[in-house]
């Protein structure tokens, strides 16, 4: 396929990153993440965000999800999340199922009449009620950063989300599959974005910012969340998300992380998006349907279906509201202004 | 590591693998397993495997089997398998937590005094008891092929096993996470060791032997087990085993099919445990402890806990049994005639 | 506790149910259900609700629901139910506990300004989706008849429900905790109400309307449902809900639908239920908020909090909505007009 | 049925424990064990165990072990069984779908050639390993006194396993469901038995021993498992195990521990075990299988298959190993002297 606006997965992987697999390819080496190499990665990780946390390699964001929230859930706990999360919408269950416990939905807040992907302090306080034995028993908020709609809490914001969680004895996990391109945007270290505003329970997304395979759990405060830690290994392997070749998620990390690689390829599908957003601007029939913060613009297409049809054929995208013709444009750390210039230069003949 | 003897997996990815995945790696395609390249891969594989039969890649080992066990289980059913089993042994309740299902241990057949990792039909028979609403069901048998011990069960073997699970209206996996390594050692094809015994769960293995990662989850019979296959894709997704980027295991997979790749990787593990087994038989005064049929040879080392230490240090492998002193050696893709002929030069110097 | 408006739970046992429970305590019987004197009473039921379905005796409405629902479900179902319903609200996640499936809520119908209860054909429609591999697969629906706020729907509504579940390829169950107060109500045998609409799954509820302890799980369709029913006894000893002595709930269950006494008991909660709401509209400084159909009335009490806490030492009952001052008064087969009478009297000297 | 010796359910109810019920039933009263009442009736029950613990009535004793075992695991944890356990072999799998936990069993000790349903120190010790990644981690051992096959642990053996597991940083839970039986037995308060041996959660039964229904779970120790008990209450309503009508629950345990009721029908059970042991004895050609220590007594009938029918049609009772003939006869709280005279009688007419 020639260009793809559908999602940052249907890109490939970094050269930068093949090339540390092949580095790594050589000799033998203890599985399942025992092995010096990647502990040693691992630190380097931990250092990144603070120090005071434990960090583990898994496969994917689902398992990322589903490892770093069930280590702090009992049988009757739920999980709170906005009702948009990707643990709702796009994991078929997959934290149910492994946790048995509930995921409670709240209602996003809306921004432009469409939802933005956040929950704001005065609704997640409507869910924090204790102690009727017939209801299940809040006990962590899960949220994104950047939100399923790619738009940014601020930094006060989720220092709010966390405050309120932990006055009600509970805790707050971030899911973090495209938290690079949240700290490009906003022009911060993700140590400033998760480690200092309260998060116990983070995923540090690589596989859709430009790596083979790859993500990070964390979990953060060593002394508080000891038992959560400690419990974080077995839960892994429970969870199918041990992966025995370890090393080669790890050197992929190791060159993610190294002269910020992983904020560089943030940073310019950020800066794709944005370019892309002033073009579109520029077009008067078309309209942005939500605020454009990181590596998605929303828009109105006014064309007809099979017009659409068209132009997904050249260039994949996805329809986010088929009833509003509202699509999504995601960019990724290899779009192309070449391709965007196409892409617009493809819409403004089909508006004539 | 010079050398390790601890584990296929302790190999890395053979070059013609990784330059597989280099290959695919440009443009843009769609992600999970929903673009054309992957499914071309994956009739590839069910044209392998007889036809009748429907293919899915997934992450690793553990995952193939939640996956491929659980779509065929209820609520109350209990899966039977030897007691040596990896998915009772290894994988930390994996297949019991996603679908709340009991693993019924039965006691291996012992050969030489130990366990052979195989299950007889008489065995098996008498746990195939039904209607007693106080009891957990058997559903499905789980066998691997080789074996935990690296033994090998008969063509007429398996076929029995299956023979008496469908009389008793129940199913039979196959845990083929080093079935290449059973197909080189019993000259015959995955299909005639798979597809034409009867099995109707399969997993297909990928990462112990050569592959940077992945793993085919395989069902048979495509009528009779209709409702099982349609449930695959929604539970490889629940059990996070559902990849974003599948074109990268497809191409490894395509590689690993293409000129028989994964069955010469196997043909040479299997020949140099054949190698380092006459090496041992060599030395008197070290018993070969389980029969050699493919890439391992356990043996009882006659040596104090230090030395053995000292052994370990260079060349890595594990005590299967400590009391007896029993070591398993494990070759691999990779594993030289040099590195074997060395350890069997320490081992002779410290039997001095 | 001299009345309470509370629950149907706070009333005790009806005589003649005490009576058949001691008339049955002589001798020995077989356990778990397994004795002819239980099979014979189930066999009445079932004739009961039209002879085309198999019962079982079950401890208690949440049991029920658990058991009668997750024979339906596969790993990846989700059960869809209003969002006021009684296994979202009151049952501390026991049907996803058992399942490990997600109940995805649906919005509740609108009444008077507040929920009452039911869904429509229309927004149930809109949960009817499948085939995406990242989401949850709508199996089953879940409804009560009456619902959680006493409202009933039309045997037109309830078909409309199955039919529209059937075309899907799914199931229907009707929580009927409370279903005899909807066949007083509605002057419609249980048959006509459950069997003859399309129901799959019922629970035929005995606690809440004068029993020691017991409910019925029944499933319909003998053929078409067959490997649910099949599977029922097996789910309801996993899920704890098979009890040893089963006759003691057989010989309830007798009496109960032997000369209509659950119709009787339930006529008389409905007939309170009116009584009442009959003496609270000559009130005019007190508003009816919910539509009275069973044996609750829900109004809007115009007094200081102090004065409610008054009240409701003296009459238990909860408030149903502390914001708007909504109070549920339950009545059920042992309220009284004289305690009726005495609640308006307090109640209109209050208002004073 | 004339005489049942099949097991102390197939008695019924003890008329004290009826008039108790009976007696209860007046007025209103809330529901779900959060009336007075049943706190009181709680209350008396935990001084009875010696006052440091937390008691909760549930509804039956598969229940009673999901949750007062449930409540110490987390999602990786193996519960530790004798193989023998009722929590393996009657239950249905449901410890392990609620929890998603596995249970491990323990091969049980051998006595006169038969296993004695007890544990070993030595046995135990064996499986208490930890930190293995790829394996479920022990947290807790599941016993019962008397066992399954009516044999008991002494005191000290009982202080020995809770040792052990205390050592290792786990709990010892303890099935009761006769421990009335065993009290009697062994001349001991429940109290010395269980809270004064280190068991941290205990089921203290009720329905076989004369009760309708209902049993107690404790869980011991409040300040060292005090996140346990907060649990409880949770897990018993998800487990579905709470029941609206607790009162009548409350009512027949304040009659069972009044006067020692629990203890007068036990010791009668044991008299007449005792009694038909004695009565066996005395015939030569039957040999006694077990030892009898509470109310069951295990023997060798020297019948055909066909004279073992005929007996069993008129005394029902089971065999507990078809292959050596070896039948076990329980005797209850209402077992006569006469129904033994009349078996011992029909025994001997079948061996002329």
């Amino acid at each position: 396929m020639k260009y793809s606006f559908g999602s940052d997965n249907h890109s490939g992987v970094h050269p930068k990153i093949l090339k540390a697999i092949e580095k790594i390819n050589s000799g033998y080496s203890f599985g399942y993440g025992e092995d010096k190499y990647t502990e040693g990665v691992l630190d380097k990780i931990e250092k990144l965000l603070g120090g005071d946390c434990k960090a583990l390699f898994v496969l994917n964001g689902t398992g990322a999800n589903v490892v770093s929230i069930s280590t702090f859930l009992k049988p009757f706990s739920t999980i709170l999340a906005p009702h948009t999360a990707h643990i709702i919408e796009d994991e078929c269950g997959a934290v149910e199922r492994f946790s048995g416990c509930r995921i409670t939905p709240i209602e996003c807040q809306k921004e432009r009449g469409s939802y933005n992907g956040k929950i704001s302090p005065a609704s997640l306080k409507q869910y924090l009620k204790f102690g009727d034995q017939h209801k299940v028993q809040p006990k962590i908020l899960s949220i994104s950063q950047p939100t399923e709609n790619e738009t940014l809490y601020t930094i006060e914001e989720i220092k709010q989300l966390s405050k309120i969680m932990h006055q009600a004895g509970g805790y707050i996990h971030l899911d973090g599959s495209r938290i690079s391109n949240a700290a490009a945007a906003m022009k911060l270290s993700i140590k400033e974005i998760v480690a200092e505003t309260g998060i116990d329970s983070f995923s540090f997304g690589g596989t859709k910012n430009g790596l083979l395979i790859g993500e990070v759990i964390v979990v953060f405060n060593k002394k508080k969340n000891k038992e959560f830690i400690d419990n974080l290994c077995y839960i892994r392997k429970q969870a199918t998300q041990l992966y025995s070749k370890n090393r080669f998620i790890a050197a992929q990390f190791e060159e993610y992380i190294k002269d910020n690689l992983y904020l560089k390829m943030a940073q310019h599908a950020n800066k794709m998006a944005t370019y892309l957003k002033r073009k579109i601007e520029a077009i008067p029939q078309i309209a942005i349907t939500k605020k454009v913060e990181t590596n998605a613009v929303y828009l109105a297409l006014p064309f007809s279906k099979k017009d659409i049809k068209k132009l997904q054929d050249k260039y994949l995208f996805y329809m986010w509201d088929e009833e509003k013709n509202e699509a999504r444009l995601m960019c990724s750390f290899n779009t192309t202004k070449e391709s965007i210039d196409e892409l617009i230069k493809d819409i403004r003949s089909l508006i004539k």
